[in-house]
């Protein structure tokens, strides 16, 4: 079983590599990007076969180590 | 519109950073996970509106800037 953890920034939180893209992208002459933001994905393997309990102990792993809670919202996707 | 962008690193690839994840992981408790890669999620908003033409656009940033090609795979998702 893989879980798929996407983060990123709350709403409102600066990212300057999200701005840093848009204004390389605008340099290079990408008119149309309007903005960027940047996030992260964590992909894990788990040896746990219910898809429940394996989503309580992502959550845990979320809240604990893997996202910033205070500027970083994440979704938790199950995957079989 | 939007471009969501998922990078990742090939297969093969040697990725510190997901092992890093696992390894800690394991260090504080949670024994099931196998196994950690990391990657990353650009989201652009773009002002076309057409999504084929800006797929193609976002196609050539990912080779131009955004994914090192060498190394990264990518996947582009275009959102109304």
């Amino acid at each position: 079983m893989k879980a798929i953890i996407h983060i990123g920034l709350k709403p409102g939180v600066l990212d300057p590599q999200g701005r840093t893209i848009a204004r390389s992208l605008a340099h290079m002459g990408f008119e149309g990007v309007t903005k960027a933001r940047q996030g992260k994905t964590i992909e894990l393997d788990l040896s746990s076969d219910n898809a429940e309990t394996a989503k309580l102990e992502v959550e845990k792993m979320c809240k604990q180590l893997l996202a910033n809670t205070v500027i970083e919202d994440y979704q938790i996707e199950i995957v079989e």
